[in-house]
């Protein structure tokens, strides 16, 4: 605690420990008391006031691992997240104490060619929230540096804050894939991710957006949320109506965010010759065929979407913006304490729930 | 032939027939008189001097379709040519009788939004050499619109300069697939077009072209072209000798022009984290089952490769400078009579025959 | 009249004649009588609805040159325009007789390079409306190549279609500067094209939208048209004003559109390091002192802008939606018949219009 | 030195002093003994084997000052530097004690947005050699950050290496000015940064390259680096020359590195409808009338140009290939003791000398 004493007198009297909920092993939540992190010259201590929960969140908890990486020793999860400055490192200059932020997860090294070239989602040696073994935002205080933390305007509230972090999803989606304003759009997927990238679309301009997924609600909230046109993906084709819907056409752009192999053929085949589609989505199998002759012929650009880069600034000017309200998406809120709960919400009640979010500081 | 005459004196005295070589039903070349083709006031008459054998047109002759386009009358097959001015329409400007050029064998219309957005090879009525029903270039002379003919400077063959269609596909990969100078590229499959391949990748400034194939002769040429490593394919895992000669980090751009799902995952799997693929060839298969994650967590752009766009000019600046020489790739030369024979060498010698050629005045 | 009668019944029965206004020499317009246009195969008549006055052609009106541009005889003055479908070319698919349609007033050769690579704005052969000496829209039927017409929803009106031509250059300038949804925008001079730069900009997604102008009514308008801030250029610095709103920064993007070397200075300097700067419009000197090093210390992307290109399609599906209301730049409404005062309000009421619409067929 | 012994036994013994060549006041260089810098976990200790002398040096060394950066204190001039690594810091693993690279001059945040977005030359808090207050490379020692330093292979020499960084600006400017395989490029001024522009435009492939300079040895050397057409700007105007051998047509893209008014023009006038103009070279005073007509009718490109970034690696790649050889570049060589001696030279034999390099250990 002593450098964070260095701060002095403009920081509130901070306690000597906090809350977390950590995850002891998969499946199980436990609510333990641990110290306030302390916080080096050029990071700040955020004390965390709203995190969503994230289908990772969701892996991890169920299944223990996600890929290449495997939960071995207790994990804090959460990583979707926002909540108010507590105290500042002593070279700290962008943030003062009482800063609301929007806090972006990975912290990368800023020196590898990955970072220099200004694509940090692909540096090797970033520390991502609640990616083993790093511990994430299911706790009281956070300590982050200072380059991660984004002030939000008053009006926006630390939940639709966190929804930042699912948005920069479709933002970074929206430029991988060179989405043009008047473009039309496909998304195959209206889990929040999804949604969130419907209103990345509408942001970018999109003059169309069309809709798929198996469950009513996501569909109605995806109209809620700026979609044109929703495709109940149970009972229609979904590629088939987009081209009905496009004269025979095809859309500029699809994203596939459900992680399914239809959705992803139907992302393809909903593509006009020259369009271009995101791979957001990780589908459970790790090889999916695709139509080469497809992707050939028509001249079709595939991009592969891993988390983002540059977006949280401008995913906050929208979300604070009157053009897009996203706070209908959150559907259940929990204390910290009851972290487990809304873990177990989240997976059991996926045709009632869009977001669920817990506030540690409540 | 009237509107030829008004061209007047300085155009040679021209035949009032030519000789054609004419696929009257596949695996069948008849040699055939036909008229000298009139030209419309925008158009050029070419004396066809060099016509390269493509692939596409070996699969006319012994499959008598590809995809969509079906053979169903008889057709004149050769698209990859050069010739010389005869004649010329009223409102033609920019060539005259007399000058030597390489042939762009797609007209396009000029007026759709592909064309008008400057990726005209999407153009949908595009009528290009060869392609069913439109007529091809195994002829004595062709008519053709002015804005397809590309002067060609005198040092460089008629049969060099046929190679700039191949090469033309090799050069819109590296622009599609955003090849930097610098850059790290493997490309798989080194049939002509791979072969040309490397030559693009060379004129573009890559600082290492890692090439692989099946057959000796064809990797002896890579190197020849410019190729910097060579991966006999029956032997070793061309994607594990990328990976190893680049210090395990992969390569910038990889190539696939085998068509050949094998090559395919090779070259996905040679990429470095935000690599880039262009897939050129096309399996015999439509589907071909790819590694999503892989695309995904290593935010790989692929991009389909559907023949080129403004290519001609640079292509043969390259071809015409000291940098590349290609008329090495010219295994075997027939005259127009036995087009039959060219076709039937280039099919059953692929292991010593690299560009078999056909010159229709000769 | 006999290619149009080809078109059969679905024609409504058209008149032998038409009324026109031609400028006989500068300041004159005479209203004549006219044959009406014969049209070829791939050409409609278009019964024109609406046509506005652009500055060019209060240029020509007063000056009788533009540049190398310059007035020898008689000529027919208007290119921002919309109307009907009245005939349609034999090989004419896109429209019917009957379709509600924005016209693009230059007509290019699609053969030429810059057609080729998509810049078809830079086309040399390009015959675009009102500029001498091809005849422009102040008449009551054109005839226009088919491609040149887009159909426009029934709720646009035709006035508003008309303005699609000056909002097009706003978007042409929006994709120059790559301007990209969240960025902040100065844009100086506020007459009808930075006016409807203003509405490109909200179109592609700008966060911040800073105006500046002298002349009261064109901020107020420019404030309606979704600007964030005005600048009164009479009493303030805008270059101060934007770095002082943006914190010091800078804008990401910047429009110059009056055609004035303050404004151009005044947008240079609102930029941030690394910012883009759009010059729009035409200083009456040819050559202007620019700051070098501050372009070259900066990072400065500067970008002339020439009309535009591939605008029509985005252009109206934004003019119909509902973020877009630009109805009430129209300020003035004329008949044919009352060209010349439509000319002269245009000039003599700059500090009252906005824009001027001319209706040959009311 | 403490950390340095860390390293251990791999390291070659180090004296406890070095000399330097100390600018204590503009004009003045005393050689003295300074103590090794010590070197922080992730940086590592190069022993400077080869300095050369830039533009930039001299103006300190004349003026005491350029633009905002003004020498105020005794003050290490030299920034272009090559050498071997003689110790590392514990964290460093990228290179060991006796690897031979390039330095990178300018160690950027990492942190701030302008590095997040990967154009890290606009960094606010860059620390670059030789630039007030930071010292430069006229030592024997100098300590820099492991991500500055780039292996060389064997048979690129030092002075070869630290050409990387003039070189580094031309591959900088033909990024941004988008120079692609094929193109015609114009350069203006043949100081070295002008010369390895050549170099940089001959590795990314440009056809043609016209160069212009008063000096006639400067000529000769571009034409040795790969120019096509010298222009003797005392003589002729380059941009008549430029239009004439390009067919009336002009460049693609031409760049400014002489900082010279009159060849801003001449660049800017020697380009083609949409060319781009790549502003290298600062002209003493700060405005530099420019035609905006000209700019804006045929849709220039211009571009400033402010360092470089993501250059190193490439630029060793080009230097060591075969197709590109600067050695001849180096015409005067110096020991560290004699760096007064060569910052005269270079300044006043600007008719004889090209590259005036410093050798801190011989």
């Amino acid at each position: 605690m002593s450098e964070q004493s260095i701060a002095g007198s403009e920081q509130e009297q901070l306690p000597q420990t906090m809350k977390a909920a950590v995850m002891t092993e998969p499946g199980k939540i436990v609510f333990q008391e641990l110290p306030i992190p302390s916080i080096g010259d050029s990071e700040v201590l955020i004390k965390v006031m709203a995190v969503g929960i994230c289908g990772s969140d969701l892996h991890y908890y169920e299944h223990g691992r996600i890929g290449r990486f495997i939960v071995e020793k207790p994990l804090i999860l959460g990583h979707e997240c926002a909540g108010i400055v507590a105290a500042v490192g002593k070279k700290v200059s962008s943030v003062t104490v009482g800063t609301r932020v929007a806090i972006e997860p990975g912290t990368t090294c800023g020196h590898c060619s990955a970072c220099k070239e200004g694509r940090y989602n692909l540096c090797p040696d970033v520390s991502f929230l609640a990616t083993p073994p790093i511990d994430g935002a299911f706790v009281q205080y956070l300590a982050v540096r200072e380059d991660m933390v984004f002030p939000i305007p008053d009006h926006l509230s630390y939940e639709e804050a966190a929804l930042n972090e699912p948005f920069s999803v479709g933002i970074h989606a929206a430029r991988r894939s060179k989405l043009q304003p008047g473009d039309t759009v496909a998304i195959m997927g209206m889990g929040p991710v999804g949604l969130m990238a419907v209103a990345a679309a509408k942001a970018f301009g999109a003059a169309q957006i069309f809709v798929s997924d198996m469950e009513e609600i996501r569909l109605e909230a995806a109209l809620k949320m700026g979609a044109t046109h929703a495709i109940h993906a149970k009972n229609e084709d979904p590629a088939s109506v987009v081209k009905r819907l496009t004269g025979g056409k095809g859309v500029d752009v699809a994203w596939e965010t459900a992680g399914n192999p239809h959705a992803l053929r139907s992302a393809l085949y909903s593509l006009r010759r020259g369009g271009k589609l995101a791979i957001v989505g990780l589908p459970p199998q790790d090889e999916t065929p695709l139509s080469i002759t497809f992707i050939a012929d028509n001249e079709i650009d595939l991009y592969g979407i891993f988390r983002y880069a540059n977006t949280y600034p401008s995913g906050i000017s929208f979300l604070a913006s009157d053009s897009i309200d996203a706070s209908f998406l959150i559907t259940d809120r929990y204390p910290l304490a009851k972290t487990q709960e809304a873990l177990e919400r989240a997976i059991h009640n996926k045709s009632g729930s869009l977001k669920v979010v817990v506030y540690p500081n409540e």
